[in-house]
């Protein structure tokens, strides 16, 4: 049994001065709770599709595994929400350690990590990747046009990953952070390279979804909304290349800004 | 020392086909750990602003603390980003008890909580309180027009408390939970009675976001965006009325419809 990413709803609607029964479509809220090798790990609430992925990326992205065989055994039963979890070794880390907050030795200095698991997972990227502004942009249109849930519920985050040949994968779910998961977990299942690929995702970029980015290991992240200044410093740090206010026909290079390249052809092609 | 909520950053824009180097606000993203009579107790993210606020509705919202006098003692050292609290009684909860899912003993008819805490801090409302659709279109119009952090850097939730007379207080975090528990705090240290009071909120209405507004303890929320199915059976649940999609002239009504009443005088108002 699969469930279902919305639902209809009777709502009472106001428009035009005055209250009407109505029907509408509403986003289902997923939680779903993580049982690794036999303890509670974590409860997520998400959008219940492509579990499968979302577990393998939220366990990745947690430093829990690192390769698809890293999971024995994976069962999801979705009627009661939970996902069984069998990994290969045993996991050394008590559950404690995660979400500890992390002092680095040099305060102030260098990363800005606040959690351990982060600084643990986090990778600086190598990506010699370069896009066009044309690419940046077209990209960002790209992940709109396939936002169909959002467009009909107005309530979810999409997040897609992009060579500079165009989309690979995109992924869709009420919790921002689900969206990249899925997208993680989508590579790590079907062993993707992603030093060379791109990520274009629907939210803010916050130091989390930087760390996400992190964790899938891209070295640009694109996004329609503003970062925060934690986000950039921890883009500067891990070589990463992060784009904002995708919109219309402009945006914003907020950290290294070397890998995106406006072709004299380029700006052409624009005017 | 006061943290700054934004800061200027050097960017490189494109617009009209070219790039340039520009000046842009980039809002702040501030870490702030809470040790709770000496053990670490966890870390938010956030905007450095109203910060005792936010740790008092953050442990309210907990179920650490109801009153204000259960907080013996509140040091925040904002140049290391950490908030020393003392309790007045003694916590007998164990950490690991929070984030723990909760699991009814009716599972699937009654409450759709799946934390254990939420469980025991979310109440049922009992406001008698009732807005005219006007009311709701003003009151969202209200938030807007005080949300200058959001207009300036386009990263940061707003949530504010109404009575039906007009604004109480509004608050501004880069968190949507953070906003959210800054008017908590505010009530909680200010001793102010919730029941007959309304909450504006910028964001979507998830089902955390849903409770966070049944432990402030309203009995209406209002919001520009889309609720989900489980903040509905929530709000249904709680006897909360959400209202949702307060764009223009319009909104819609997703629960508890009896507290928005339109009266003949108010319908030609519109018209």
């Amino acid at each position: 049994m699969e469930n279902q990413i919305r639902s209809n709803n009777k709502i009472l609607k106001f428009e035009n001065g005055s209250l009407q029964e109505k029907e509408d479509q509403i986003v289902t809220e997923f939680p779903l709770t993580v049982m690794l090798n036999g303890s509670e790990f974590a409860t997520m609430v998400c959008t219940p599709k492509n579990l499968e992925e979302l577990i393998f990326g939220f366990l990745a992205s947690e430093g829990v595994i690192r390769f698809h065989d890293d999971v024995k055994e994976l069962h999801i039963d979705e009627s009661k929400g939970f996902a069984y979890v069998e990994t290969a070794k045993e996991i050394p880390v008590s559950q404690q350690f995660y979400s500890k907050r992390f002092i680095g030795s040099c305060c102030g200095k260098s990363r800005q990590f606040y959690f351990y698991n982060d600084a643990k997972t986090a990778k600086t990227s190598t990506s010699k990747i370069t896009l066009t502004p044309q690419q940046c942009i077209l990209f960002m249109k790209a992940l709109q046009d396939n936002s169909v849930v959002f467009q009909e519920t107005g309530g979810v985050h999409n997040a897609a990953l992009f060579s500079p040949d165009g989309m690979i994968v995109n992924r869709t779910d009420i919790g921002r952070h689900n969206a990249l998961d899925k997208i993680l977990g989508y590579c790590v299942q079907n062993r993707i390279p992603v030093q060379d690929k791109i990520i274009a995702f629907s939210g803010r970029i916050s130091s989390e979804v930087l760390l996400k980015a992190a964790k899938i290991g891209v070295g640009i992240i694109l996004s329609k909304s503003a970062p925060t200044d934690l986000a950039i410093k921890l883009a500067d740090d891990l070589n990463i290349t992060a784009v904002g206010f995708i919109r219309g026909n402009s945006f914003n290079v907020y950290s290294h800004t070397e890998r995106i390249i406006a072709t004299r052809a380029s700006r052409e092609d624009v005017k």
